[in-house]
């Protein structure tokens, strides 16, 4: 593919590449947020900042931002980023594509003597994937006055998220409230992690929600009996009335994500007691993760997944508690005119989008409360994610930047 | 329950509680082979055996064996007994209600005068429960020239199973071939560990055969994924394709185990990888334990096995490797001549009496390669075993022994 794009694709590419090789070097590839290896590709990417003529600084929340100042002081900021940090031996491009096509934005803009009147921030957030401290979003939490007490103290190795955020260069004491008042609109690119646009050999897909996230506990009380001599008929095997619910979710989830609207359930946690070769199992733990764009979807699952339990304790005889749910975030829809402008920017470079929902979260989840958000999926290989073999074309890649490059050019006409 | 029985139930009674009280005071009732504990339960039975007029010895395997010579030397022995040692936590009657009964036979002999022709041995098998060295059954394999010398090599905090034999009083240097030669019949009373007799209010099972054991391997190959971002129907989930198999299986053996022999299939240890809460499951290991007391029913349930595992990779797209056996344990027959004794003992001493199988394993199985042997079950409250739960009542244990007192005195004719 060739295009004529108003961005520098090697510029992208080089990023990507660079901060690909600062990785633990046994676990490619490996740069956790927190740790020395995180603070090496941050050192980096303030020297690309730099290179790009951005004013660089962290914030309190211990984001890295650089800063494009408008021609029109106080008239707001418009915002675009995604994440440098990386789970273990995660990939190359989620989270870093974002940063790197946000950072070509300001490159692009300053290449072609355009100034904004808005004031434009390319940003890198802390700590997007779940670090040591067993929290996601911490840089876009902070932002915007979501990350509470108990959550600043949790402790990894010693140390709390508090004092992480400040070795990074941040101000934990500041985060009681939302950090910024400012901002207008944020926008992100980031890799599908799903084979929707792979599928449907298009280039981008403009995120109508990010969706809600419920996480739910099942617990199974069966009764441990000699595997050998309690008969199959007196039995109150655990794992057998577990693989029914985990039937019941999976058979539920299937027909459900056959409608129009992004849904998911997965019970990713599974383990049972005593877990001995003669003894038939006793207990068994389920979590259900659930994901749905549409809150009334994941509330007729809540109430399916009740009626499953009953009527599973019913068929096999084994006693299961009510599901408890452990976690329960909404979806984030995108703001329905920074959507549009993302359709029409899409057009404008020759794209061929569609439509979709974000299964995983985002920091613009967490941006959506304090500003108008939306983002945008490139596709990536096979929809593989966390993993080493997560990949995406610099093409690809590029024609977002050149999408978020004209978006951004809208927004800072049309918020006035 | 009263009845005029020529065994004493208050010394039975007496045994039970006296090794009872030699646990590891804080989980009540352990009291595990090659541990000090167990070391002090031999103290006391050799004190029993040695007041019952006992000559007593440790054997080569480590077995504890009292010894009534009979009035012809050189007939041989009948033998009868159980194992002293239990499973953590385990119970007060698994093996040791064996072990007093037997010893009771003798004192009951010793009160009425009897002298038999036949040398009487009561025995207390070493390590029956699987021990540190993860192995069952040390003793009557050892006395049936079935210790391997891999399994004589196995550590157990950097000692082997033969010096753990040595340091109870064994002789592990003569274990290569069996021990003993002149064994003409061996007879063994465990509690039921199941529910049969309770439920058909019977006094005694008269043990037909002792199950096969086979235990069988299987792992289901999925892929890891994104658990929000992945759609339904594009998932390789190990769980969901793991669970149809455990209630496969579960299917299978409840519709065997309604026919006439005794057969059970439990899925007792499964586990998933990655086991995380937002990663669709990329593998699940299942460790499937089968008991028939038939072979065919076995082979049967190998072969339906093989085309479940097929089936269910065919429906749900996920690969699962073809099951392999781990281990497999042929059923072992009771004597048929001793079951008729036993059947006419029980008619003797007016005990309710039923031919049933034995689903777990018992030293009997060994014996059986080098006597006429054969078992009997007692009736165990609500089939409750391998726990601190467990409960056998004193009446029911002395029917037994006096069921055993009239087989033995039978077999002492009988043999010749």
């Amino acid at each position: 593919m060739t295009r004529n794009l108003a961005v520098n694709p090697s510029r992208i590419a080089e990023d990507i590449d660079d901060l690909a090789a600062i990785t633990e070097p046994d676990r490619p590839w490996t740069r956790r947020s927190f740790t020395p290896m995180f603070l090496r590709g941050r050192e980096y990417l303030v020297r690309r900042f730099e290179a790009a003529g951005l004013e660089t600084r962290i914030d309190a929340a211990g984001n890295l931002i650089g800063r494009r100042p408008g021609t029109r002081p106080g008239l707001g900021t418009i915002m675009v980023g995604s994440h440098s940090d990386t789970v273990p031996e995660g990939g190359r491009f989620d989270g870093i594509a974002g940063v790197s096509v946000a950072l070509e934005v300001a490159r692009a803009l300053r290449d072609q003597g355009v100034r904004l009147e808005h004031d434009l921030e390319i940003i890198d957030f802390l700590a997007e994937e779940v670090s040591a401290f067993g929290i996601s979003c911490v840089g876009s939490r902070g932002m915007t006055g979501q990350l509470k007490p108990e959550m600043l103290a949790r402790l990894a190795d010693e140390r709390s998220l508090a004092a992480g955020i400040a070795e990074v260069g941040g101000a934990p004491e500041q985060l009681s409230a939302p950090v910024r008042t400012d901002v207008r609109a944020f926008l992100e690119l980031h890799i599908e992690q799903g084979t929707v646009l792979e599928e449907a050999h298009e280039d981008i897909g403009v995120v109508t929600a990010i969706a809600g996230i419920t996480r739910i506990e099942i617990i199974v009380r069966g009764r441990a009996d000699h595997a050998g001599t309690t008969r199959m008929g007196s039995r109150q095997d655990a794992l057998v009335a577990a693989a029914w619910l985990v039937i019941a979710i999976n058979q539920w989830a299937k027909k459900k994500a056959e409608g129009p609207k992004h849904f998911a359930a997965t019970v990713g946690e599974f383990a049972i007691e005593p877990n001995a070769a003669n003894v038939v199992p006793s207990s068994a733990r389920l979590l259900v993760d659930a994901r749905a764009e549409r809150r009334e979807d994941m509330l007729e699952f809540q109430g399916a997944l009740a009626e499953m339990v009953r009527q599973v304790a019913l068929d096999t005889g084994v006693p299961i508690d009510a599901p408890v749910t452990i976690s329960d975030n909404l979806p984030t829809p995108g703001d329905p005119d920074v959507l549009d402008i993302l359709d029409a920017a899409c057009e404008a470079v020759g794209a061929r989008h569609r439509r979709m929902a974000s299964g995983a979260g985002h920091d613009t989840a967490w941006m959506a409360r304090i500003a108008k958000a939306a983002m945008i999926f490139i596709p990536c290989l096979g929809g593989r994610s966390h993993s080493p073999d997560e990949w995406a074309e610099t093409d690809d890649i590029a024609l977002g930047a050149a999408v978020l490059l004209d978006a951004v050019r809208q927004l800072d006409v049309r918020l006035g």
